[in-house]
């Protein structure tokens, strides 16, 4: 289902890279757990990197009870939050055409701290997010631990995405010229893990992370 | 030089990631070339990818000259742009203590368009940026191109830097569980170049390009 078309998320820009069906859009938050997070205080905006986890039409976000970006946010102000994944460089022959492959996503909402089961949901939905099954491979939060943590739901308003792939498209009398041009690839790869100093010898490295490295990208 | 700390830039959870010298805000700019760039337009945020290039206290920004958002953020209106590079998913014993090594630069300031000589001076240390040497290997921009692209100067008034390396940190007690905890590292890494299907057989990998796979990570 398409989410609404308004001034605030309309892709003005080369309009037909703009999508706003939840599948694509979801799609692009489903693959990343890192966002940008915007809101304003006293006129100034912020632009803040955290993690997040999807669930239906919702995003969680956590950061310790103490976090000014947390209590700022769960003060029902607008915020927007950004996914981008750069997928390539895209090398044209002309300096004017040189471009980027990317998927982006820019959601619109409010915030609301959570509570109680929601709150224990969203850490849980978190963490799924970024390493799935490592929430049940270690020692749950305690209550000490949660009072420490806020957790935020913000419902998603409005959305919209933005995409570029393929080749450089070239003005048609530079396609003779003498210059290379394509697109190289980027792409986010996962290292050998590096275990804790401390571990002792046998811990085997768990199955969350054998997936990990099995997927080969983010 | 550092740049002094105010209720803007300061990083107020875990000081000691907070570093506000420029050596280290630049260095993680300079690793980069995509940034989240946050704005506010009748009192809601946006925050949108846009590439950037960095010379001296400067941030240059390019876009369409019918772009919505550079037509807002010439207006002088305040802005912020954040740079985060992912390093790693740190693992610890316990799910509070799960963490993320990342670096990241959050930069405050206003954006002026520049025209003439700073204009393509602007949109050469943005081409750079991205990929090193390619702007002497490709077409310049004919007076045409120009007029069709704006180019903005953003000078940096405040910025700060906020780090995370190293293991997880967990409680004292939990180093004698059965967990295993560590750090998975995340690098962005270049693919093997696609040629445009236009290109003629003749034309070689160009030496920016093998200089990025000689690098081997963005």
């Amino acid at each position: 289902m398409d989410f609404e078309k308004s001034d605030r998320n309309q892709v003005k820009r080369i309009p037909n890279r703009g999508h706003y069906d939840r599948e694509t859009i979801y799609g692009i938050l489903d693959d990343g757990f890192l966002c940008h997070v915007g809101f304003v205080a006293d006129s100034q905006p912020f632009v803040i990197p955290t993690l997040y986890g999807r669930e239906n039409d919702a995003l969680y976000l956590h950061g310790s009870a103490a976090s000014r970006m947390l209590r700022n946010l769960a003060d029902s102000i607008p915020i927007c939050l950004t996914v981008t994944h750069v997928d390539g460089l895209v090398l044209a022959r002309s300096a004017f055409h040189h471009s980027m492959n990317y998927r982006s996503a820019v959601v619109f909402g409010t915030a609301v701290e959570v509570s109680g089961d929601e709150k224990e949901r969203g850490l849980f939905v978190i963490s799924e997010q970024v390493l799935k099954g490592r929430w049940d491979e270690v020692r749950p939060p305690v209550e000490k631990e949660l009072k420490a943590t806020s957790v935020l739901r913000v419902n998603i308003e409005s959305a919209s995405a933005k995409i570029r792939t393929g080749p450089p498209s070239d003005e048609p009398e530079d396609y003779s010229l003498q210059i290379w041009a394509g697109v190289v690839p980027i792409r986010q790869t996962f290292g050998e893990p590096d275990s804790d100093t401390a571990l002792s010898e046998n811990i085997k490295t768990p199955p969350s992370v054998l997936r990990l490295l099995r997927s080969g990208e983010v």
